[in-house]
């Protein structure tokens, strides 16, 4: 399992931190930018993370998202008919979007989080495991179709 | 303002409650279903509170959606082009959503809020405004293509 990561400006040093910290995590994150505190826009490296990991294959590997709130990557994120991501700002709510939604990008609000708490939230993603049972399975196929 | 709502069944009972609070804070719902506890899928009473914003206006108009953790209508909503949903579990996501993502859809978690909370945070989207400046706008069109 390949863990991708990516953030705006606002998620920066978010990023930077859990990269230090992946290594106690167990986890090997591959780093698709920013890479400094410049102004960029959300939506762009949303994509480019979604990208990479429809690329990698979408139902094995996971990402992370990471700006300011969280919220614009998790819209953006949305937009792609394989990729479920879910913001989180309890290790509960990540773990949860993982079991029940299967959630496969987790996004972060680096305003509302420090780095031990993200470590925590992230750490639960990676563990949670998707729920096979039927009614889960049903509801997450019907994500697939757009409907506007 | 028209304010449409929906939920599944996990999301019913805070549904009811919202309703009955609306009037108190000067709200008009629009109610979508479902109608009782019993099991329903998601991603169903997610499009079809979509469909009916993007009928109405999606930028004139709002939504709320309500399911157990929020996860999952937060995505099956974000799969709409026009539809920009905040999942949140504070009034003051809820507002930056809305102010710097133009948020038109407030998502919900039941199992995490009681009915107060959801109401701070109902009145705080409401109450909130679009940042009009320009790095925000070039960010929410950005959101409106998908890539994948």
């Amino acid at each position: 399992m390949n863990l991708f990561i990516a953030s705006d400006h606002a998620g920066f040093e978010l990023k930077e931190s859990l990269k230090a910290l992946a290594p106690n995590l167990g986890i090997t994150l591959t780093d698709l930018g920013t890479h400094s505190k410049e102004s960029v826009d959300y939506p762009d490296y949303a994509n480019a993370l979604c990208k990479a990991l429809i690329q990698a294959g979408a139902e094995t590997h996971l990402g992370v998202l990471i700006c300011g709130s969280g919220v614009g990557v998790s819209i953006a994120a949305n937009r792609h008919p394989q990729i479920r991501a879910v913001l989180a700002e309890t290790a509960e709510i990540a773990a949860l979007g993982r079991e029940h939604n299967h959630a496969n990008v987790l996004c972060l609000g680096a305003r509302f989080l420090d780095t031990p708490k993200a470590a925590v939230i992230l750490k639960a993603f990676i563990e949670a495991k998707p729920d096979p049972g039927e009614r889960h399975v049903r509801r997450v196929i019907k994500l697939k179709g757009t409907s506007s």
